[in-house]
């Protein structure tokens, strides 16, 4: 039999809209989508709405309430016994499937296994998400540089000052511990954060503080995940900064 | 006269199947398009090809063959003008309008004469560039964190080790010293390098060394911009790291 394809596509931050123009012609040629994520599961759902038909079978082999999620070595041997079947199968992810994605690990166990993987970028949350919110990573004699991370990660190692702007994905169960190691630094207390809930849908909330303000606003205003925080002097350039909730 | 509006689009690394439906959507409901950069004109070129018809005024603002480009307050006020005809005015620029694309200071700006802005995400060329190489930028593992800079900025700050992913963007002519900077630190001469030279182009090529061979790899390759640099065991993943050019 001839085996099918993986393609891994990046679904972007939960829009439809900011799928790609590849991103879409994959999913309309697939025989089956993988999907997994919040953002994943979003784009298919709005796609429908918009009245684009997707002729795929879908697989969700992310959380379900009362189910766990597939383990990561178990979606690895379904998308190759999916393309062992001959199916044209996408592998669709939030964001870009490279950036917190273990989209390469997908592609190096499909290929070990002899099939053919094609890489679609997407857009990252890291960037969209605070863009929405008017705030950009780099600006021009504010910020030339930006580091992305998962909230356990190295923050300890990273140094700069407010002119190198941090986002943290994945941040607010740690954010407490993450803005005192970053206060500590050459920050300071009170440089800006903002944090941004639920990036692109209906629930988007933006709350502005200061490394040294925004654990307990976060506690205040019961923030929850899925959340976005941006530290640094550019949360200055958002209209949500001249804001001060309490 | 109604005002018209900017619309701020992200036209992704230079591959029009990278475009957003959203982006695409915006250009096709546009009367002027304002571009600039590689990668905005490239994204236009290749619609035309793929047939995809605009009827929008298309404005080059970047630089041509003996035409210097139109400095920032020339784009800042012609965006403004152009809406105040009342248009709709979509704004083009290369990867994400709010890395290293000065979106933010043009959105201010348009808002600040009263006119209506809506920005579009695109997929940034710092993730894209080396997804398409096969190297992710972050890795369980191997790399929890990444940082992207323009060449002369804060690497003298940058702290963490090769499971901090760092990429260089516009990093050529710096090359030498960004190199022997980071080399310095926790890296180490012998942490992975490797440089994407017109990542989505004809002419893609990827160099691979060390942090002690890239300048001299890069001189003995004759490296040309536009290219993206990236530090970091994640080099490691790349099919291109077999390969030792001399």
């Amino acid at each position: 039999m001839t085996l099918g394809t993986v393609t891994l596509v990046g679904a972007g931050p939960g829009d439809a809209g900011l799928l790609t123009l590849r991103g879409l012609r994959a999913l309309q040629q697939a025989d089956v989508i993988v999907a997994d994520r919040l953002g994943a599961r979003a784009v298919l759902a709005q796609l429908a709405d918009e009245g684009v038909q997707l002729d795929a079978e879908v697989i969700d082999v992310g959380k379900l309430p009362g189910h766990h999620p597939v383990p990561q070595d178990g979606i690895n041997e379904l998308l190759v016994s999916l393309a062992q079947e001959g199916r044209r199968v996408v592998r669709l992810k939030g964001g870009d499937p490279f950036v917190f994605g273990r989209g390469r690990e997908e592609q190096l166990f499909c290929e070990a296994a002899g099939i053919e993987v094609e890489v679609i970028p997407g857009v990252t949350s890291a960037v969209a998400v605070p863009g929405l919110a008017g705030i950009p990573l780099t600006q021009r004699g504010i910020a030339e540089t930006f580091t992305v991370a998962s909230a356990h990660d190295q923050i300890e190692a990273l140094g700069g000052g407010r002119d190198h702007t941090v986002v943290l994905l994945m941040g607010v169960n740690t954010l407490g511990h993450s803005a005192h190691v970053l206060a500590a630094g050459s920050r300071g207390a009170d440089c800006p954060v903002a944090i941004i809930e639920d990036g692109f849908g209906a629930r988007q909330r933006v709350t502005v503080g200061t490394l040294g303000t925004i654990a307990h606003l976060a506690a205040v205003r019961q923030v929850r995940s899925p959340a976005v925080v941006v530290v640094g002097d550019v949360v200055a350039l958002s209209p949500h900064a001249g804001i001060s909730p309490s």
